[in-house]
């Protein structure tokens, strides 16, 4: 199995035997959380700090709270942005979204508690030095709130962003971009890796961030509807702005190449004595996944 | 001035200089957060914090943090269950609700935001020894997840709560209990206080919070209009199960009175070495204003 599927089952096991609550009554509300959180998926984020882990030689394992973490915020947020006041969405990975299968007041509060049991999670389960914890926590939720995540879907959802270019990779830069900038960044911190260190994985998650939108972006006009679980081209009739509505097909097809090679020459800028060169090889074979997939 | 509205005024002016973020382009969001988190409103749960470190001997001040964090917090929560697929609510506080001024979309993540941002600004800015904090935002976040604030909508929003007083006691419990619980809680956490010595603080804050929703429930049926800022009698029109519809008007007067001598009761079987009789003035001002409130 390729590396990244390894730490992918990893994952997905350990999302599973998640619980929230051990309450009769908040049954229902968990089950809409755990439908959506265990709905598949390709798990980039958490597989990204457990092969971040990895690649500064330690213990995947170690970090998997917090690769959790990561997976419950992300499904939060695809919750929250399947809302009929948001992006309107039926489907989602094959199923109903959440709010079609359980009701527009469960899934808001199905967000609301997945986005407060991943703090919870973290900040309870999570091992290492707690000052290192604390700055970790923090990046999470300052990647999340109005300068990460949320401010992103707020520009992406009123088409909000400047025109053109530098406005699109704002937008998703914000939305996307932050959380799995964190993915990669969360786990350098506790660590406690130094700042030098830390700049080329900085650089590769910006650069992984960027490339995910526009295959995305692609993948929304190309994509076969059973891979992707949902109908193409919505973005084309929801009128929002995407790399291949700004660029055509062969100028994002054309993007994604440049963005996956700025991607591994930020990999092989990290210098030998931080990092072994067959560690790194995890998030080598994420870039190429993002890059490659289908769904 | 009384010593709780000094506090709500350093509450005040605190919550009035925090800003999210910089960037021009999410100005509207942030502009929809504040438009929340500045309409005036009691300030209960800050003002406890800061009149449980004044009770322990520690200065107010050096727990701001945390108290803006618990605003926030609520405010987040205020704006979520207004919205019209939860309670339907049009006013707050004598102005339109988030949702109706800023439109739904932006509600939802003017919520998320205030959420990420109050954990942001609680891990990035409270003073103290980092493991203490970090137990601090772990209360919080389990006080406002599954187990604890949004377990409590899903059982109010959906009348999933069990029959009876207990079942209308549970609900509360989660809903309200439990982030006014955390109020106290999250600064004797941050002071490190021993366990017993925090037992009596626990078993105040519980009271109080059972004291402030049968008051709720009382006023939405007795309180006068302008006082509370929005329609009285929504609960009975919604059907929702409150102490006055299941005991009556007097059966409701006749619990918050015990609540109220509970709560003191408690207050009172604080010992004289872990708090000074005086400094505790503080919550037991806040037992009054809560217990005999018109708003």
């Amino acid at each position: 199995m390729p590396y990244p599927e390894v730490l992918r089952d990893q994952v997905d096991r350990y999302l599973a035997d998640m619980r929230f609550s051990s309450e009769p009554a908040t049954a229902g509300l968990e089950e809409a959380m755990r439908y959506s959180l265990l709905a598949g998926g390709k798990r980039i984020r958490p597989v990204l700090a457990l092969a971040t882990a990895s690649a500064i030689g330690i213990d995947p394992v170690s970090v998997l709270p917090l690769a959790a973490a990561l997976e419950l915020i992300h499904t939060y947020s695809l919750i929250h942005d399947d809302l009929p006041a948001m992006d309107d969405d039926d489907l989602r990975r094959g199923r109903p979204t959440c709010h079609k299968a359980y009701g527009e007041d469960v899934a808001i509060l199905a967000g609301d508690g997945l986005y407060a049991e991943a703090f919870h999670h973290l900040l309870k389960s999570q091992a290492g030095d707690p000052a290192l914890i604390l700055a970790c926590a923090a990046q999470l939720a300052s990647a999340t709130g109005v300068s990460g995540m949320v401010g992103g879907q707020y520009l992406d959802v009123g088409d909000r962003g400047d025109a053109g270019d530098a406005g699109i990779r704002r937008i998703h830069e914000l939305k996307t971009g932050r959380l799995i900038g964190a993915s990669v960044g969360c786990v350098l911190i506790l660590a406690g890796s130094p700042q030098p260190a830390t700049l080329a994985f900085h650089e590769f998650a910006a650069e992984l961030g960027v490339l995910f939108q526009i295959v995305d972006d692609i993948l929304d006009v190309t994509g076969s509807e059973t891979d992707l679980g949902k109908p193409h081209g919505s973005d084309e009739r929801q009128g929002t702005r995407t790399y291949v509505s700004e660029f055509g097909l062969d100028g994002a097809r054309d993007l994604a190449t440049r963005s996956h090679a700025a991607a591994i020459a930020a990999l092989e800028s990290i210098e030998a004595p931080s990092v072994e060169v067959d560690r790194a090889k995890g998030l080598r074979d994420i870039a190429d996944f993002v890059w490659t997939r289908t769904s």
